[in-house]
Formats: structure tokens, sequence, C-alpha cells
């Protein structure tokens, strides 16, 4: 059986999103689509605006086969950490190919550009350092500018963000198992970060994000796939966003000492010393990034530690390993036939996963749950079994 | 000058408060009142009703000269550790007597038991380390226990909350400074832990908190003095219980790792393990203390080693000092008189204390605020000068 990855949020899944997967399918044509997913909180440093649950559905629904929780370890970190592990464990599930939206487009000049920086990586981090230590700019920019320098040309414009991430998940595959084929196509409409929906039926998911929160939900509608649209009428949940756990980021900054935050993955530098005051100052979540904001750290990696400080995530290396969401049924048969050689833990219900290793997400979701409205998904995360659909 | 000091937490202050006040201005005959009270946390491991500047005016409407708060690190721990620091503070003011409500009412007794218990120390101490040993009980049990050995009559009945309360402020005085007189009287209406009001004027605390919580603040007032009712009447922010800070709580022990937990004032025999899966499962805070006592942790203790979660409490020794909340005419003559000759450092205003003198006070006076309707006394207990009446 051939088997597909791609690396998503489904946050929530969009119609773009049904693009993105309906080509996969087209262009790769696999027996089974495997989506590697962050769970209850995303990469830039956010709760989900619904449970993991819910976004497992809609995937299947939508067409994916199995769906596998990042491990929230992963999840809420720099690019560089999110694809690696994500195609750690794309890799240890054996794809044929990986597949990915960017602006670019065309996948070979992604393997170029990665098989460049893997044969001269000792430049390239060099250049990284030097950057941060002589401009005061961020971990992301500085990378950003040693990749232009390094790649010399223009052809792969990785100031834009989805060329970036797919750069990022190229030089993972060339370095972990480069007889991965990467495809990958140009996102024509709804560039990631668009706020407005500008288009009729296609929107980023920060602009349907946005029409949730303020409570427009039939409006973001129109920009689900119908499969989406029916799982979203039967949540009864709320739209969770940073709103709902600012209350608890901010007694967690008052209440801990600065060596308890100095051991939080992420922070440094003295950051928490920023943070503490902003937590007496701000008076909401927007008005904390924005009080703690410098040239170095950007708006998501304050987000991230942010996070990490809400999950009291320490500064210590996790290992990863495969948590099952959900399966079709012809997912189940992939998986029942690799069995035997996946080199990482499958892990099918968390009340037998081996001891301590669904420590930190258990925790990150037990903490997602404590929104006003999420209590019916309390204790849940250790008991649910993966969503199986026929 | 002659100085009357007494041991309070007006939470808030009654008609019975009157009473006793009314009574130490008659029977010691001071120039000052001077009141030690406890301020955002009282001893029963709870958040005060009120804040503590509210209290403070009511205490300085009711004749009270001078408002000491006693610093959260002792007033939230066991009446032994309570009552010692209390007088350690009103010995520092340099008060003539000590003034105190008891079920039995003849201080002569008190003294005597006091001195029996200091002259035999080793022994009693030997007494209360054989029970913890042996039976399964609190420690608040064990000291009774041995002082009904020791004492080994039953003139004073012990086993009255406020007799031993006494107890614990005449051993404190016998320890400290013996030249301090020791003066009584019996508290014939309204037992402590009378929850239901059965006088015409006169009810205990726990039922007039009661009443305020259950939303019977106009039922409440006429337990209260005229001066009292007045600043309850202006008072536009909440009633204040556990129930403002069970989220945070909770929160907190769900992040917190096991060994955080350990260091944390009065974490031990591994009751961090119980809080933790509480904490999962109940739904409120009466629920979880229900939840987690045993016979050798009382609801009291349990409630105040939460407490000291809440507030991220470390077991550390704390320094005590001085901090005016509030003064009349007569106190502020009173301090000035006595400046030069106080031993401990005297903090009028916050922002120009000692250097760490105050920071565990102003965290949880901070964590106190963060209840929903506190938001205007943010920030504010750094600023606020003593209440100064004239």
């Amino acid at each position: 059986m051939k088997a597909t990855g791609i690396v998503v949020e489904y946050n929530p899944f969009h119609n773009g999103h049904q693009l993105h997967l309906n080509k996969a399918r087209e262009l790769t044509n696999p027996d089974v689509v495997i989506a590697v997913m962050s769970g209850s909180f995303v990469q830039r440093g956010e709760p989900a605006i619904l449970p993991k649950w819910e976004r497992t559905k809609m995937a299947l629904a939508a067409g994916v086969d199995i769906v596998v929780e990042l491990p929230v370890a992963f999840s809420t970190q720099h690019a560089t950490i999110f694809a690696e592990e994500s195609i750690r464990i794309l890799d240890a599930l054996h794809i044929n190919s990986l597949f990915f939206g960017s602006e670019h487009g065309d996948a070979n000049d992604f393997s170029e550009a990665a098989k460049k920086v893997a044969n001269n990586e000792a430049t390239f981090n060099q250049m990284i350092k030097h950057s941060l230590e002589n401009k005061k700019i961020s971990y992301a920019n500085a990378y950003t500018l040693a990749l232009e320098t390094l790649l010399g040309e223009k052809k792969l414009d990785v100031t834009k963000p989805n060329n970036i991430l797919g750069f990022h998940y190229a030089l993972a595959v060339q370095k972990q198992n480069p007889t991965i084929k990467l495809q990958s196509i140009a996102r024509e409409q709804a560039q990631y970060h668009d706020e407005q929906a500008t288009h009729t039926s296609i929107a980023s998911a920060t602009a349907i994000r946005k029409m949730m929160l303020a409570g427009e939900s039939e409006q973001a509608m129109r920009y689900l796939p119908i499969s989406s649209q029916e799982i979203l009428r039967a949540y009864s949940g709320p739209f969770l966003s940073w709103d709902d756990y600012w209350p608890f980021l901010k007694f967690r900054l008052l209440q801990a000492t600065s060596e308890e935050l100095k051991a939080i993955r992420g922070v440094s530098e003295g950051i928490q010393n920023r943070l503490q005051l902003a937590a007496i100052t701000a008076k909401s979540f927007p008005e904390f990034i924005e009080q703690t904001k410098t040239k170095r750290y950007s708006n998501a990696r304050l987000q991230r530690t942010a996070l990490q400080i809400l999950l009291n995530a320490k500064d210590t290396k996790s290992k990863p390993y495969i948590r099952i969401l959900g399966m079709s049924k012809l997912g189940q048969r992939y998986l029942a036939l690799h069995k035997k050689n996946i080199p990482l833990q499958v892990v099918t219900t968390a009340s037998k996963a081996s001891p301590g290793i669904l420590t930190e997400d258990l925790k990150a979701t037990t903490i997602y749950t404590l929104a006003k409205g999420l209590e019916s998904y309390q204790k849940g995360d250790f008991q649910i079994p993966p969503i199986m659909t026929l």
C-alpha cells in the first residue's frame, strides 16, 4: 500500500485544506493519506480553536485515512523542530510521498535548496549564529537571511511563510530519508496570513477563526466543506483562543519565581522578567504580547514561550511517539500491515501507553479543557479511543 | 502611653468584635489599641471575604488605633506560628496588655497553663511527637491531647477553639515577654463555629460570611455595627471565597510537577499526589477538600496547604516585619513616640520597604486581586499608604 504524508493543523478544516487534500491524492495517487496534526495547541503558540477530536473528525470526513497527533513538545516550537518531528513520525509510518502547499509550488526547487543546506550545514549554522550575535533579530529572521545568502538566487522566495515551512520539510526529508518523494502545489488563493476573506469559498484559517471568535459562525461556514460544516454544527462547545487561558497565564506569571520560569522551554535571556512585569499591567493577552515584544522576540516566539509557561513545559528533550487520533477502514488496514516495522511507539489507547510517554500531552490537553464549556472533555483524553470511520 | 494588643481577623468586623474591643478598653484602660490583623488570607486557609483595606477601615471606624498586617507567611499557618508571630509583632510595638476572647474567660488559668508547658517543653514536645507517630491524628489534635495530659485537670477546656488559641497566645507571651499582662473575657454568645445566627445582634463571622456569600448582605448588616455597615455599603466589589480561586488552584495542581509541589510550605507525606488527583475529579473547592481529607489532614490543614500552593509559597523561613495598614491620630502619635525602639522593620509605604521583605505579601495580595471584580485593587497594595483617620 502506498502512503502520502501531510503536515496539518486544520484549525479549522476549510475548503483550502480540502483542495490541498484532493491535490495530494491526484498528484501522488496513494492508497492512504496520513496527516500529522497539531493537537490542542498549534505552532503559532495558540490553543486550537476546536478540540483535536473535532478536528480529527473533520479530517477523516474529508478523506484523511490516518490522523496522528504531533506531540505538543514539537507542535508548539519553531519551524525547524516542528518540521523535523512531523517528518520523523511520517517517515516512521513509511510514507512514500510528502505533499505540501507552498507559494512557490515546485517541489524540485525545495529539494535542491535542502540538499545545498544539508551539504553546507556547518557554514549555514555559522551564518545564523553570526546574525543572532551581531544583529538584534529573531531566530526565524536569522534563518531566512542565512538561507537567502546560501541559496544565492531568488528562485525560491523563502520570505514567504509556506515556502519557508516547505523548505523545513524538505530539509528534514533530506536529512532523515531522502527516498521520500516531495510534491508541492502553489497556494493561489488565501495566503495563510490574510485576515480578510477575499474569495467566495476560500479563506485563510486565520480569517475563518476571526469570524468564529466574533460569533459569526454562519459566515465562516461557507469557507468549510459540507463535511466540516456538519461536525461544526454538532459541536456545542466554545471556540477557544488565548482569551480563555489568559487568566491562568497571568496567575502563573504572578505566582512563579524567576527561577521556575527560567527552567521553562524557550525562556532565555531574562525574558521572564519582561513577561512577569507585563502580567501585572496588561489587561488582555494581545496587550501582553504587545508589551513584551522586542526585535528579537517575535510575536510567534512570545506566544510559544507564553504557551510553554502555561503548560509548565520544562526545557528537556521529549521522545517522539505516534498517537493515533483517528483512522478510516483503509487506515486501519495500513497500520495493521506495518505494525511490526514502525520504529516509534504507536499509541491507540492513552491508558495503555508506556509510563511517562504521554505525560506532557495529557497535561496539555487537560489544561486545554480548563476553558469554560470544555468540562465534558475533561479526563477524556486519557480514555478516548481513536475515532474509527467505516 | 499605654497600649493593649489584640489579634484579629475581622472577617468581617461584627458586633461581637465591637463588644470585644469595648471590653478590651474597659478592662485594660489603654491609650491605644493595636490590632494585628490577617491580611488577604486568613488562618483557616481561606481568602478574606473583604479586601484588607476595607477591613482596616472597619477596624479604625470601630475604635482600633493601629492596624498591623500579620504577614501571610504567618497568618495562614497553624495556631502555634499564627500566635507566636502575632505576639512578636505586638511585643515589638510595646503593648502592656494582651486582650483576647475565650470560652473560659479567666486569663490567670491561661498564664498558669502556659507556664507549665514552658517549664516542661521537652516532655510536651515528646508527647506530641509520640501521638503523631502512633496515632493517625492531626497535629492540632495531638497538641490538644498533649496539653490535656500535661495540665492534668479540666479547669481549662482546651478542646474549645478560642481556649486553645488563647493558650497559644499565653504561651507565646510566656516565652517572648512575660511582663505583658494577659486579659480575657468569656465569649458568651456566638461560638466561633456557629453557622446559624441565633441571637438578635450577635452572630459568628462564619454565619455572617455565609449570609454575605448567599447574597443576603442586608440580613448580614444587622450583625455589624453601624460603622462597619457604612463601609460595607460603600464597597462595590465582590465578597471573596475559595470559589473565586478554585480555577487557579485547579490549574496549578494540574500544571505543577510533584517536585514543585513538594517544595511548597506544608506539603509533606505525599499529600501532593492526593491533591493532584482530586484536582482532576473535584468539581468545586468544597468537593476537593472532601476528597482529600484524611484523619491526619484536617480540613483546616488542607485548606492552608491548598492556599500555600495557590500562593506558591516555598517552605522557607520568613522574616517578621510590621506593616501598618491604618492608624488613628492617637495611633500615629504612639508610633512616633516609639519609632526609635521598635526592633522590627516598620513599613508604612510598601514601595519604601527593604528589598524582598514584602515580596510574599505583595504576591499574595496580587493573587487575591485576580478574583473577578477586584481589578481596581490590582497594583494597589504596593502603592496604598496606610489609612489615616483624624
